[in-house]
C-alpha cells in the first residue's frame, strides 16, 4: 500500500532518504503550456539542499536542447545535461547498447527531435523529416531500392507518419537481415489542452501488427532509459526517487529500476485508479496531490 | 488432412458436389496484373455448368464497380452483384446489422472505394478523401468540434491516411457514446509487385493500441462478409465451397460459414506451410496448385 504524504515529518523525510530525485515532466511540473503551483519552488528547494535533479521524458518529438527551451519559457530552471529525453535515449541505445556500426544508417519514423539526437551521437539515418517520405507518394516495390545499410527502424511520436514511411521501415524490418526494431517508447496516448492524442505508441503499431512482433521500447517503464541515465550520471538507487504522474509508465520505471516512487495526481492518474475496486495493481510507494506539496519544506528546519 | 486433387475423379467431385464457386481474386484467378493460366477458361467451364460464381475479396480501396474494371481489363468474366468486397460489406453491415440510424454518420479511414460502397447505400460519411483530413496539419483539441453524429468508424486500407486523421477517429471512438469501431479486414499485409506492404489491418493498429481493444471486423475470415452474401444470394453452405490461397483468412472464412475449402498454391501459401512440421492448424479440405488445374474437366464427360 502506498503512504499517502500529509504530515510536515513525512515530506522531511523525502530529503533524508533520497539524494537524487526524478522528475516526470508533462503532469508533474506543468499541464501542456501551465506550470503546476510551487512547481519552481520546489525544484529550487531541492537544488538548495544539493539535491541531484534529473528530468526523464518520453516526449521523443523535442531533443534536449528544444526541450531545454520549454523549461526556459514557463521559468524552470534546468540545465540539458539534466534531461533525459526517449529520443536522446534511443540515440544512446543505437550507440552504446546495439552498437550499431558507423556504416550502418537507421531509419527514422520521427521528427526533428529525433534526428537532432541521432546526428549529436554520429549515428546516419534516412526517413524522418525528409520531405521524400513525408508526402502520399505510393511505394513501388518494384522501383524502391533499399538501403542496404539501413541496421535499425527507430518509430517515436511522428505526426508526419505515412503510408510510405510505414512501408519503407516495414521493407527494412523483413529485408534486411538483423534489423533492429526500435521504438523511443510505447505511450498508447498523450495529455494536450483538450483531451488526449495518440503517442508513440500508436505510430509504431501498424508495423508491430504487421511483422506480429513488439519493437525493443527505449523509454519509461523500460529500464533502457535508466541504463542510459546510469551511464552519465554516478548514482545509487536506494537514495533515489521517480516522481511521476503515470503508473505504467513513470511507477513502473522507479520500480523496474529498484528506485523509490512518488505519484502526482496533477496529471492522468486519478484517486480512483489507486484505491477502491478498480486500483491498479502498479502501486506506487507514495502519493501526494500535487509536487507543489512539498513547499512544506520551506518551513521546516 | 487435405485431399490433394490428382486424378480426374477428383475434379470431377468438385462439380457434382458443390453448386456455388466462391473465389478469392488476387493469388486465385490472377497475381497482380498478370492472369493465372487457365482461370478464364475454368470460370467459363462452371459457367457452363450453370455453377453460381462469387467472388470475395478484402480489397477495400476499390467500390465492387471499380472492381469489375479489374476483370474486364483482364479479359476475365464478371458482373458487379457477384463481386463482394469488404468495403461493399461494411457498407452493408453499418445499414443491415448495426442499422445506423440514417441521421448518424461514419467517420472514414479509407479511400474512393469505401466512400462509394458507403454512398451506394445511402450511409452518410466523412473523413475518407476530403482534403481537410489528408494534411499533416496539427489537430487542437481546443478547436476541434466533433461532429456528434458521427456513430461509427470505419477502417479501411488508406495510403492517405494522417495522423490527423487517425486522431479525430480517436476523439469520435473516445467521446462518441457508443460508437461502432469497425475495420474493413485485418490483412496485414498484401502481396504487390515486388513484395508486400501493410494491410487494412495494419491502418486500424494505431487506433488498436490507443483503445487497448479490437474492431469488429467485416472482411474474410470473418462471417459479417458470409452474412453479407447471404443477405443477397440464396445458397446452401453444404453446397458451396470456397477456393482461396490465403490460409488465415480465404479458408478460415469457409470453415468458419461451415463451406467446403480449396486452397490453391498460386499466392500467398506455399507448400510448407500446410506440411511438414511448420505446417499451419488450419487445414483445407482440398488442394491444388492452380485453379488452371480445373481445366482437366473440359475433357471429362
Amino acid at each position: 500500500m502506498s503512504t499517502t504524504l500529509s504530515s510536515d515529518a513525512d515530506y522531511a523525510g523525502l530529503l533524508d532518504r533520497y539524494d537524487v530525485f526524478m522528475f516526470d515532466c508533462d503532469g508533474v511540473l506543468w499541464q501542456g503550456d501551465e506550470l503546476i503551483d510551487g512547481a519552481v519552488e520546489v525544484l529550487a528547494l531541492l537544488r538548495r539542499r544539493k539535491k541531484q535533479i534529473v528530468f526523464v521524458t518520453n516526449n521523443a518529438t523535442k531533443s534536449r536542447k528544444t526541450y531545454k527551451k520549454k523549461f526556459d519559457h514557463l521559468g524552470v530552471e534546468a540545465h540539458v545535461d539534466e534531461i533525459y529525453g526517449s529520443a536522446f535515449a534511443s540515440a544512446v541505445y543505437i550507440s552504446s547498447v546495439i552498437k550499431l556500426p558507423k556504416d550502418k544508417k537507421v531509419f527514422v519514423i520521427g521528427m526533428e527531435g529525433m534526428e537532432e539526437e541521432l546526428r549529436d551521437e554520429g549515428i546516419s539515418y534516412i526517413g524522418g523529416t525528409d520531405p521524400e517520405d513525408c508526402t502520399f507518394e505510393p511505394l513501388s516495390l518494384t522501383e524502391f531500392k533499399p538501403d542496404p545499410s539501413v541496421g535499425a527502424v527507430i518509430c517515436g511520436l511522428d505526426t508526419h507518419m505515412t503510408y510510405r514511411k510505414l512501408s519503407k521501415a516495414f521493407q527494412y524490418l523483413t529485408r534486411n537481415p538483423e534489423c533492429h526494431f526500435l521504438a523511443s517508447n510505447e505511450d498508447s496516448t498523450y495529455p494536450v489542452a483538450g483531451g488526449r492524442l495518440l503517442g508513440a505508441g500508436a505510430i509504431s503499431a501498424p508495423l508491430r501488427f504487421a511483422l506480429g512482433k513488439d519493437p525493443i521500447s527505449i523509454g519509461k517503464p523500460a529500464t533502457t532509459m535508466l541504463d542510459c541515465i546510469k551511464a552519465k550520471i554516478d548514482f545509487d538507487p536506494k537514495r533515489t526517487i521517480m516522481i511521476g504522474d503515470r503508473l505504467n509508465t513513470d511507477i513502473l520505471f522507479g520500480q523496474n529500476g529498484g528506485l523509490a516512487t512518488l505519484l502526482v495526481l496533477t496529471g492522468i492518474t486519478s484517486e480512483a485508479d489507486i484505491s477502491g475496486p478498480n486500483a491498479s495493481p502498479i502501486v506506487p510507494d507514495f502519493v501526494t496531490r500535487s509536487i507543489g506539496d512539498l513547499r512544506v519544506l520551506e518551513t521546516l528546519n
